[in-house]
């Protein structure tokens, strides 16, 4: 017999019945009925029932165990009685009598219990975390992301992609974040830096000739943590092609990632058509470059009703460069509580406040009616029989509003297929007004009905909607605009929950101007210009770049670009964001140089696994998709990072630390 | 069309003859036969003919396209003459004619020639990276590093292994090497480290309940370099198991490596058993623990020929207490000139020589002789007809030994059956001293015959064979005998090149006197002494651990150990290292803390995937086989690694570089 187990917590059913088995794990829990100890003995797989009655010669070991002691079990298996299987677990049928048993770990008091669905600080779990790890939900999503990850390989090499490690201790990296340095012990006072993306490799990569690369490769960025970000450490699917567009791009990434969602999502609808929305567009309807799209609001830009109109503030702010006036059109919205808390919502993010109109706050009984109307759409009443209880209805007409909604509340719990003609008469008759919208808000009153009206048409909206407003400079209103957008769905029950919704942003600008109004690049200065040489000779805030993200649920899933792979190119987009070729070649020679040798066009994208392994396991933050996460302060107290260096290790690297400042 | 490419370069075949395409790669070489301009034009899968003559209209284009312009051409498909097709190549059946050409990427004058096998200091191959890896030979070593990685992961997922990746920011790893610290700008004067492996965390996922673990692990190691390591970062295939023996780790990891070199080994044989030797046993047989066990010589303790014997060296040596004489015996090395040369090759070690002896340098005549011996058994000669011809020639026996030899050559190389039992009779005439060796070397004639004889009984030798001696402390001379044992196995052929050999080394000592005579941890400290709590409490240099390697022609491809698990035992096995149990705790305090909560017995491996795939792609240094690595002074001088921070990024740390102190 093995010395540790023949079978895994997971294995026994009613087959092994009369076998000797030996089994191994922890102590889930204990329980003592009638003097009888059943232990829940649970391994990464599952939960077998043992049990000990007195007589066993192993009752005075087995009732010292305690809960997540590690311990190993000989016994018998036995069927249980019929009325105690348990048919939820693949070992409900059996359990097993306890033989023999050996300690094999000892557990202290627990810090954390693994048994149950307490909850801990997070510094706790942090500084147990083989305790956390422990548990049900951290064991689910652990494994959620180990599989993830195969099956995004899987799925590279099923498109003939290979995979290739680039070096991790390396130079500095030119993605924008600030680099984690590592000091050169055979070269002191110079450093190291650890990659913020294998980018330059990667393209180095095409240079050599390798045309598919990916890797799950681990990436280095100096950043203050956040809910979605890992502080130090975390891991991208990196790819890059030669001799492809941004389409080719595309349609390589984007089987691997709908499979992967499809595969892990649980039956949550993955959706695929993955629409092209132009950044400037992104930002106009979503207010953000990484919509959620489950959310079906889409801003719309309504100047013109303003311009010129009764509400001052709108109308004096369109006099000024620049400015515009946007709706955020809210289905369903329509009630002055909800305009009053949305309000209060952009107030608590910086913004003075946000105008509304909403289409006449329904009493109950409109509601109702509004409830008969969509059901006898939905239903689609035949018209002859519609007419038929129209005129008997007409003629026994006696019953005011209120007794008449009662009446209807019955017809539709009902069911009957009459009744629901005769609901339909009485919508037609006591609730007319509900194809006959009236707005409300003080905005409405300032701009007067044929203003209002010509929102109300632009945007779509009827009775029971709403829509805030938001004016200025887009880039003064933009993030919150998206913001409410989101919450506006969310509230109103727009945004569908069980559904995974992407969408690329394409057409990223070149550039920007600067807070001292100069020109800088706005994003990736490796992207490769739409239009070429020829377009950096005009405005450059009007070049666009061959860059793209991947939105999923309002997160940036993927970025990527066709590069800038001519030299000349390269240098003539620095040369406009003021870095000579001097400095180019400077900061970063090992690319440049490489281009002037022959280089093929390529592009390629960066997934963020993380992020796809949150949204997988509908988490909101990061470190619970994380073996052994950094807290929030960038440390691992259980394993004491980062720690003071002994006085040799520094005398070695040639360094010294130097007292705070203040 | 697409812009780039319909097929690759080695796509096209007589299936497409009389097709319009389009090809992207590179100007491999260009050949101009008698005006008509010939391109190789080559991508990562292959080599296309392109041709494009005076009449073309892009001939004016092409004529000034040079060797490794990135190109995309148009052009017609033909069948290639007969006469001209080239079998070798999958596109040897066609040719492409020129129509159109687009330059995606012109070169510069090359530091480096892709065409052709001229050979560059690795200095400008480094600098130059990624034009030596678009080198058919780096293509072929890189693409089989990638494919060995992915066969290396799906068998341990076939295995129900599941892959984690653990921090590579951390805390520094009790491994034994030098770490690469990483300053923290959150905690200024305090450092993060990386992994020199993931030992603690892969331990920590045993404790946490997750009983499979795999991971292709980078590791850092602040080393100086070697040809078979890299001075930065390198990949471990890195594996733990919880509830395992020993051999269930060595049942687990074999049919992986086993299967690696068979999918990648190109043909050469691969040791489908593994034996297991001990540590003691390797040293002393092969003087190392990692042999190459293709060179079937064995070492053997020859001390009781030498005691008390007239070779004073050796006599006086052993009255000391711990020496020992062993012998390398050399089966076919038995001339002066090979036994000098060996001699030559230990003093070149740092020895003072290697005595030998060996059994008659042969004179050409002998040579011939033992050839006809070896014949004559081989072609298993009918007895009878040996008998009859030996008769046959004793009768007309009349010539010298000199004139016989002439004869003998011309009946060998005849190959008449008659004149084969001939020779055998010329053989056991004229040279029956060939069964008959005697000792030659200044050794043989001071320890007289009778001891020479007794040495040669024992270690299996014979006439034309040699054996070395090595005398003293073993471990003063057990790695040049190692050495030396591998050296004559090669130089006499005994060597089987293409073969893989593999063994377990099993059995390490846990402890060694240490140079000032305390006892200290000869390895990992963290492997479970066998015999546990009870091994600890004898003498300690007699202690072994469950720790093993795995050695492959000389490599160590594998280590590994089952773990210590129980805190008190582990406790136990530091102190008696001079290391309490507070220095362990600060030392070590994630992992110890961890085994206090039910750690279960846990054992695993590390595989060195930069070595095994070394040894596939039968290359000696390492840096053939990673796509962009250090020089050997760890610099990487394309990318400009290491490198001067700027002053703000020390200044963020908190750090000062100091000046040289001399």
């Amino acid at each position: 017999m093995h010395p540790f187990r023949t079978h895994t917590c997971a294995a026994l059913n009613a087959g092994n019945v009369g076998e000797t088995v030996r089994l191994a794990g922890w102590v889930h829990r204990v329980r003592d009925h009638g003097g009888i100890l059943f232990i829940d003995l649970r391994d990464h797989y599952g939960v077998t029932q043992v049990l000990c009655d007195p007589d066993s010669a192993a009752f005075a070991e087995v009732e010292k165990v305690r809960a997540e002691w590690c311990i190993r079990i000989d016994g018998e298996v036995k069927a249980r009685d019929p009325e105690l299987v348990n048919p939820k677990i693949p070992t409900g049928e059996i359990e097993v009598f306890v033989r023999g048993i050996e300690v094999l770990g000892a557990a202290k008091e627990l810090p954390l219990q693994v048994f149950g669905d307490q909850e801990y600080p997070e510094e706790t779990r942090l500084r147990y975390r083989y305790l956390d790890l422990r548990r049900e939900a951290m064991q689910k999503n652990m494994t959620l992301r180990s599989d993830v990850v195969r099956s995004m390989r899987q799925r590279m090499w099923d498109q003939s992609f290979r995979e290739y490690q680039t070096p991790i201790i390396t130079a500095s990296s030119p993605e924008g974040a600030r680099d984690f340095l590592v000091p050169s012990r055979l070269h002191p006072g110079k450093f190291y830096a650890l990659p913020q993306a294998p980018q330059q490799f990667k393209q180095l990569l095409m240079v050599s000739g390798f045309d598919k690369y990916f890797q799950i490769a681990p990436c280095f960025r100096d950043e203050d943590p956040r809910a979605d970000r890992s502080p130090t450490d975390f891991y991208q699917l990196d790819m890059e092609m030669s001799f492809v567009t941004q389409d080719d791009v595309f349609a390589t990434i984007q089987p691997v990632i709908q499979g992967v969602f499809e595969e892990f999502g649980g039956g949550r609808a993955v959706d695929t058509v993955w629409p092209q929305i132009s950044y400037a567009d992104a930002a106009l309807w979503y207010g953000t470059d990484k919509p959620d799209l489950r959310c079906p609001i889409k801003m719309r830009v309504v100047s013109e009703h303003f311009a010129g109109s009764g509400f001052a503030i709108f109308a004096k702010l369109l006099e000024q460069e620049g400015t515009e006036i946007r709706a955020i059109p809210a289905p369903g919205g329509g009630s002055r509580k909800f305009c009053d808390r949305m309000n209060a919502f952009a107030q608590k993010e910086g913004l003075p406040g946000m105008g509304y109109i909403f289409w006449r706050q329904r009493t109950e009984s409109e509601i109702v009616g509004e409830e008969i109307k969509k059901w006898l759409t939905a239903k689609a009443v035949n018209e002859k029989d519609y007419e038929r209880f129209c005129h008997t209805y007409e003629v026994n007409e006696q019953h005011d509003r209120a007794a008449k909604l009662t009446e209807v509340k019955k017809l539709i719990e009902s069911g009957d297929p009459l009744d629901r003609h005769e609901a339909a008469t009485i919508q037609r008759v006591h609730f007319p007004d509900l194809d006959d919208p009236e707005a409300a808000g003080p905005l409405a009153k300032n701009i007067g009905p044929e203003r209002t009206e010509a929102i109300r048409q632009q945007l779509g909206l009827g009775v029971g909607d709403a829509a805030f407003f938001l004016g200025g400079k887009p880039s003064s209103f933009e993030r919150v605009a998206g913001k409410a957008r989101t919450v506006i769905g969310e509230e109103l029950g727009l945004t569908d929950k069980d559904r995974f919704a992407f969408a690329w942003i394409v057409d990223f600008p070149m550039y920007e101007k600067d807070d001292e109004g100069g020109i800088d690049f706005s994003h990736n200065p490796f992207s490769m210009p739409q239009g070429g040489m020829e377009a950096l000779q005009g405005d450059p805030l009007k070049v666009l770049g061959f860059q793209y993200d991947l939105a999923c649920n309002g997160y940036e899933l993927i970025s990527g670009a066709i590069r800038n792979h001519k030299p000349e190119i390269m240098f003539k987009a620095f040369e406009i964001a003021g870095y000579g070729e001097d400095e180019v070649r400077k900061r970063f020679g090992g690319m440049v140089n490489a281009f002037q040798y022959g280089a093929p066009p390529h592009g390629g994208c960066a997934v963020g696994i993380d992020r796809c392994v949150m949204l997988l396991a509908d988490e909101e933050n990061i470190r619970e998709v994380i073996l052994f996460p950094m807290n929030q302060r960038a440390e691992d107290l259980m394993m004491g990072a980062p720690s003071e260096p002994l006085p040799a290790q520094l005398r070695e690297l040639r360094l010294r630390v130097l007292p705070p400042e203040d």
